[in-house]
């Protein structure tokens, strides 16, 4: 016996897998940063690797609720598209930002860390932000093109490559940025640096839609 | 030919499923523990790949014949959900306690240690006692949430990625929690540590069950 | 236009298969020597995530010509199964030993090595032997009871995590024990310690053909 | 409605995926050296794992657009074969090797590093030589033989594995050879030493294409 999802559930369906992935991204490095003895390369590993398990299983799992976006660039891209209505665009925005910012708090907890911090880990320069583009550009290729049975394990696979490929690590998410300017550790960034960031990803989400269009129609599953 | 798994079946399935998932977690942390020389990140790492790797393919195999629960906090909720007869839960929690144990001793046999240990390794506070009600909370809504044919590739994502988010390393398994209860390694914890980690497993499954009801109609496979 | 697969082509398939499974097993595992410095552990990993892979591809590309079983003991199981005709047993099992060490040879020669080397590693004691017996018993239950779809990904994923959990690093195929005879190297085995793995790999085959019967029906894909 | 691919789009496929492929492969040679602080094997398995999920999104991604060959010694197959037209294969070479260079160029502006660059690491003899053969024959058994649902899969982590158990760590691939010439870093090779592992790539594939006749007839998806 099944029913429609309401509104109700598709908002707090982003705001939880929102918070869920910020607990992945920031928990995992906070781990590997106390394990890892200093080794940046091996943290990275580690952080990698809970990241793409914990999309994969994050988005599809919430993706039959809210369509699982957890990230305002690609929601935006959805509204542009028709595919998300604007009115409900503008409950998922604040969802994935109030929920990026829980997930840290929750990661904070479980690292009987202080609650609130705010990152003092600058992440600038015109190299970062050519990376953000990029990233995010790809993100959406690989969202508007996956076959529908393989997103998830597309967009997590796509994510694991990007914290290696891009010299930002690729948050390629505004709601990322957001989130993780409240973790004054390994997966941080500035309030300073948040708005570069930001403004770079959703250009990538742009070139991401006429990348799209130019390669033409999309793959049927 | 076939003929409906039995009732002792079903029980031997969760003895060996749990016996060899506890080999599988205590011995790859003995191998770890030896080969990495005091770098823990990297230890983790190949006692995390080595957990993915097992568990996917011991719940492909066994879910046919049990369920493959492997987990006490799991086959109380299926009980709850009315998907287990309590009779039969009756039956699996005392098969998955013994499996847990039995599968530490097969883990220190192929290792050439005392076959009988008791940890000492202390796993305590507020932090990891949410870590480990988040873990399991997660692993409930994997499991009630996942398409059927997915299931056990999520499942061993997801505690792929647990291992590094949760402070705890994840164990959401009280099964888990007594098997590794006698292994004085890696993969150990103390004895007396374990009663407040199953207690919050148990508190994290009630928690996934509540979110599961609260993000509506499960998915179609 | 297809042709059933001749015999000659199968006999072809299990040596060629044989060969690259070895090549990949002892090719990484002198790549991860030459790179790791001496972290064990590391070389393990990466010794680890090339046979996982390549194990997984073997199958794919040969599991329609032979059956890639690349495996004495696995063919063994499938003549008394009645699923391998005993004369074909024949043939399989000397193209097994002949591509696995061909394979040795094919590894030294694209590091620049002796051909033909003899391992003088010994691998030895009651711990290791009760592993291959373990390691093998486990890949019989994946091999039997895998839905036919996924049994690459999971003889892959189990080979991956039995590296790790069992103490021998999980030899698991007699053909194997043969070749990385002929490799002084990581991944070699002395000479005088191959018969009893052999033989203990034949007897966790057995061990696994029972758990197998015991368990009851073989699942449906 | 969807329209069916043009010829540009399918040149332009070509052209964007090899640069997003050489830019994966080089970018995140840059990170794993950046991070590594020296350690050699840590390195090469981030690169690996990089290389293995941004080459499974990029072959379903550009797919349905190009047919994904990224490799002018895969065209070169193709066209041998009758599935490619030799008119295409015309377009396809230079789009490739266009695009190789430009992803070094991406890759370099992501990390702040003069766009231009030639690398001055010089990877010959023997060994190496004949490992690109294999790898390269590998390769086209994979693509050749693998089921068409599974084939970005396959041909991953075939590439992964093949990083590891090939003394070249496997180019595998003209197109990439001539891309990571201009790029003075971890996956860089000099001008000097790429004819010679462009001939052993396309000695490769024609072994390839040998040996997947000799094993008859491909399987059915």
């Amino acid at each position: 016996m099944k029913a429609p999802v309401t509104n109700a559930q598709r908002l707090f369906g982003e705001l939880l897998g929102t918070a869920l992935l910020l607990a992945v991204v920031i928990g995992s490095g906070l781990m590997a940063e106390r394990l890892s003895g200093g080794n940046v390369a091996v943290a990275l590993l580690a952080n990698t690797l809970a990241t793409v398990g914990g999309l994969y299983i994050l988005i599809e799992v919430f993706g039959p609720v809210s369509g699982a976006h957890f990230n305002p660039a690609v929601s935006l891209a959805m509204a542009l598209r028709g595919e998300l209505p604007w009115a409900r665009l503008a409950g998922y925005v604040p969802a994935q930002l109030l929920g990026a910012a829980l997930g840290a708090v929750l990661a904070h907890a479980m690292f009987d860390l202080p609650l609130l911090q705010v990152s003092a880990k600058l992440r600038t320069g015109t190299g970062q932000w050519i990376a953000e583009a990029v990233a995010t550009a790809g993100l959406l290729l690989v969202i508007l093109r996956a076959p529908q049975a393989r997103v998830a394990a597309m967009v997590a696979a796509y994510i694991g490559a990007a914290y290696w490929f891009t010299a930002s690590t690729s948050f390629a998410n505004p709601a990322a940025v957001f989130g993780r300017m409240f973790s004054d550790s390994f997966a941080g960034i500035a309030p300073a640096s948040a708005p570069a960031f930001m403004l770079a990803e959703v250009l990538g989400a742009g070139l991401g839609l006429l990348l799209h269009r130019a390669l033409g129609r999309p793959v049927c599953a």
